[in-house]
């Protein structure tokens, strides 16, 4: 059975946006084992779209279709659906309903052209869509099915995963069950990783592996297909514990979860403070830390000494280390690690220096030379990393690897 | 005239990744007045991409395929374009000696897959390729055009840029010139942006005007046609001197200008420096004003008094404020921003203090609720801001709000 996506706007065609949505429905699709064959952006011409919808009739079983259901003139996909079967447009009242309840919610008229967006091709099924005024449809023709939904994003993916996906997997139980499971890891590289589980991969043919690396993690990716959803949960689990011996500590987290939420529920469980001395990265670190919420649980704050006057001044360190040694050094990472943890009376601490570049590097001391401290009430530890990329790469690495120092330390001590 | 774009690849169909390359190709040929009328992405199967590349060839004089020119097995593009039009691989002696040069500079022996590559259809034009192995090509047939780039986009963006965007101008000398320009504003939402240009939008029927809101900015894009690039500069020169009669200070830069970046030239020229008190952004006002380079010119660095703890101790703000008015409030936004101009030892600062949420609302604090201050050495200057949405953008907005309110400051002092 194959699946088909149509994007339907003259934004995308125009440039404006990047068609993310198909990408979305892909992986969605993929879950329950759908295969999408084909993926089309036409604009806002009906002809165009008919075109595309008939040429779809012809070789995909499952026609998903995204946009053109806004209230513009320019939004045209129901009836260019009904006109490509030769259906109808009539008035579905509970989609009126609908519309009328949620824009006079927020006090604005309903105008004709709202209206329009009530009409749906005759015999397709109207989806309630509970974030929008635009109702979805389903169409369901001989053996074959077209659905479209809306393509403001929030909107069709809330549908798709509410109300599309649960109808698919009703209409053709024979779909098998795909589950996926993302394990997430720090302080590897991915050609490191991708030695380090060559084999795993090689031996579990049951498995699809697949690595990706962001800015904040490199992530292995298991789906695992089968009859029922608990044999995949079994594949899923085996893999991930052959993992976990393969891995270790390099693995911090599952599916959703983040660095610095991992952090956060260690700290709290330990009942730990944590203060940030930051350079190089000027405050993303915090900016980081922060982005989880309740981390004011935790968090007291941090210094941001981009200039040496604040390191001398703020953070204490003493000028003889910092005329020595420099700023982005050994001794200059510890004292400032050293020197927050008092400032903001915490228990742990973090410190960064470093050369982000472009400009401010040396034979002795390269753009892309960062230092990281971590203290606590006995002793500070420090790493010494030389990162290549750009500025604001080495800037994102060098967060990455003070958050994952902190954890490896969390999780021994 | 009319363009088409066709990704081959199952990395798209698998949901690997989103095919960002064929929203830059769009970009780069409207350049040149040349519009994109249909793409699509197919995998890598011969019976599929030919009947797409047949479809293409009666509907769009100008077809740019991506992806498919590698090594492996499942790389049949040339293949692919042969078959569809009836035409030989043969084999293009510079290609082969471009790859084998640069596979041994790697020290990599040349492998027969490797030579596949070399192999062109016959008749077509060789574009070797200077960041890769894999030549692309250009197919001329008829009064239409066949181009196939490699997929990798650093490749197919050069490739693009620097032989097919000059053979297209070249061949077809009638394109018209079209250049864009990009109006960056802060401090304006969407639908007031709109309000306030839409009889500049009804009167300039030479110029494409489109809105675009981003994390960082509203930006204004015009686009501009017409037969000489001195006339086309012309009219986006008129319109910009339109819209700054329209949108005054709203305006803060062109193009590629950041904020950040906005503000950094600014400072420097005044010869002033910076510091930033931060509460709920915890630090990501200093990690954005940081990511411009050379910003140790202007900023000194900053406090993150995430806990009213450090609000006390490191930033002087008065315990009776604290208990009197709470964390977040005008007088506490105010004493942060004079506690670390002092502290930091600089001619102007920025405090934030608001509730990021999702928790720590009330009915009189909602979340959301942010001051912003601006301390210099003889004021200090308060906004009050209602922020809606999630955690993270109420913090971005924090931020963007408080270094567009410096820059009225700098222009305006």
């Amino acid at each position: 059975m194959n699946a088909e996506i149509i994007s339907i706007g003259n934004e995308i065609l125009g440039g404006n946006i990047v068609d993310t949505n198909a990408n979305y429905i892909v992986k969605k699709l993929k879950e329950i084992n759908l295969n999408v064959q084909h993926i089309s952006a036409v604009g806002d011409e009906e002809k165009e779209i008919i075109t595309q919808l008939k040429e779809a009739y012809q070789r995909s079983q499952i026609i998903i279709t995204t946009g053109g259901l806004g209230p513009t003139e320019d939004d045209i996909t129901f009836q260019s659906v009904a006109r490509t079967f030769q259906l109808n447009l009539v008035k579905y009242p509970e989609a009126e309903r609908h519309m009328v309840e949620r824009i006079s919610k927020i006090g604005v008229f309903v105008s004709p052209s709202n209206l329009k967006q009530s009409f749906l091709p005759e015999g397709s099924t109207c989806i309630i869509n509970p974030y929008g005024t635009a109702p979805a449809m389903i169409l369901e023709k001989e053996d074959r099915v077209i659905i479209s939904l809306p393509g403001v994003p929030l909107e069709m993916k809330n549908l798709l995963s509410e109300q599309i996906i649960p109808f698919l997997q009703k209409k053709f139980p024979n779909l098998e069950h795909l589950q996926s499971r993302i394990i997430r890891t720090s302080g590897l590289g991915e050609s490191n990783l991708n030695d380090m589980i060559k084999d795993f991969i090689l031996s579990n043919q049951r498995l699809n592996v697949g690595i990706y690396a962001s800015p904040e993690d490199i992530q292995i990716q298991l789906n695992a297909l089968s009859k029922t959803p608990e044999e995949t949960k079994n594949i899923l689990d085996k893999a991930t514990e052959q993992l976990k011996v393969l891995l270790g500590d390099y693995i911090f987290g599952y599916n959703d979860e983040s660095l610095e939420g991992v952090i956060g529920n260690l700290l709290k469980r330990k009942n730990l403070t944590l203060a940030v001395a930051e350079s190089c990265t000027g405050g993303m670190l915090g900016g980081a830390i922060t982005a989880v919420p309740g981390s004011s649980d935790y968090f007291k704050g941090g210094i941001i000494s981009y200039d040496g006057e604040i390191k001398e001044n703020l953070l204490g360190v003493p000028r003889s280390i910092l005329i020595n040694f420099g700023q982005v050094s050994e001794p200059t990472a510890r004292a400032m690690a050293e020197g927050v943890r008092k400032m903001c009376n915490s228990d742990l601490s973090l410190s960064i220096t470093g050369i982000a570049g472009p400009a401010g590097g040396s034979p002795e001391k390269p753009v892309g030379l960062v230092y990281i401290a971590l203290a606590d009430n006995e002793q500070v530890l420090v790493q010494k990393h030389q990162f290549h990329n750009d500025r604001q790469a080495i800037r994102l690495r060098s967060v990455r690897r003070a958050l994952n120092m902190l954890r490896l330390y969390l999780i021994k001590g």
